[in-house]
């Protein structure tokens, strides 16, 4: 018998959006636990002992007594729940350059995608911290450039690795359809529209919200 | 006969250094193509219409002439050097696991611990901006609470998925063991020197320099 999986998440968050997108692909049955990160429910003791030490979410937990185990870091988790699946390529070349843009969304993406959502839309322009203001023009430069270069290489490919979708694709997926909660607007980016609409017409789509 | 391996790179970073380290404790034949990136040699038009668009080091790259095929981000190359070799775990969990602190890497360490070590030690800091000068408060706490994560978890485990290393310590040394340039003290952190010690001393480590 499968494992339950237990996806402790913020249906706000496009981290924990990525998991259950990847579940709903996949055809997998994914319970939740609800937390609101704007109350600090992810900082307390109890969460911090139990699900994550890093004091943050997605959390992806499999199994459940004193036997489950706990799975941090949203990209990590879709490589779990993949497995084996046609998400992920088995072909060399192809799984790694898979994970390059896997790791290009953690490190060129999210921080200035992502975040810009976060602070203009939940934290609020006016509850920033005067550090938080000062990266505003940084981090929209850096969110553009990634993507420009998303926009560039959709031009020639239908989904990131090639003709089928891959866990790249949840993974950029997640807060590009929503960047312009962020002041991303996306009317220069066609082919990156064209593809958040190929991605959108997948079978066992499921919505953020 | 298997493909010529190129390193595109600039030997003071430790993103570079990851591939080199795996090359290395795989015993694998890796060239290297040096490029400065404080001259903008990442930059260049033919950089970015040749190696990667992205305009950044390091670059792993597979074959030579036409066929030639190019691999950024270091984790990613990391994954396809180690490709069947007992530094990826194959179990399903531990595999998840593994990519879950190599993720951690590029977002919770390398962007703080890496970051101040590059403005610091490399630009200098009567050269920074002042939006960067703003952030180093920020970046000094988070990467001080990513090497404190690190070392409860590395005061239980050998290695950070248990008792063999694995690309996880790779991606993860890299930029602890030269934390101190970049202002860091290691010296509270007992079991992150210890795990440095023992990453030191793996049949075929090499230096960084």
């Amino acid at each position: 018998m499968a494992d339950t999986l237990i996806l402790h998440e913020d249906p706000r968050s496009g981290n924990c959006f990525k998991i259950r997108l990847t579940a709903a692909l996949l055809g997998l049955p994914l319970a939740v636990r609800g937390y609101d990160i704007m109350k600090g429910e992810t900082r307390t003791p109890e969460f911090l002992a139990q699900v994550n030490a890093n004091g943050r979410i997605p959390v992806l937990q499999i199994g459940e007594g004193p036997a489950a185990r706990f799975l941090p870091e949203s990209n990590a988790a879709c490589w779990y729940l993949a497995h084996g699946s046609a998400l992920i390529p088995q072909e060399r070349f192809a799984q790694a350059d898979m994970l390059r843009w896997m790791f290009f969304e953690q490190y060129n993406h999210e921080p200035n995608v992502a975040t810009l959502r976060f602070w203009l839309r939940f934290v609020g322009e006016g509850n920033l911290s005067a550090e938080q203001r000062a990266q505003i023009m940084a981090k929209r430069m850096a969110g553009c450039a990634a993507l420009e270069l998303m926009d560039k290489h959709l031009a020639q490919h239908a989904f990131f690795c090639g003709a089928a979708p891959t866990l790249a694709d949840i993974a950029l997926f997640a807060y590009t359809h929503v960047a312009e909660e962020g002041g991303f607007g996306l009317g220069d980016y066609k082919a990156v529209q064209a593809w958040i609409a190929r991605v959108e017409t997948l079978p066992g789509f499921v919505p953020m919200d």
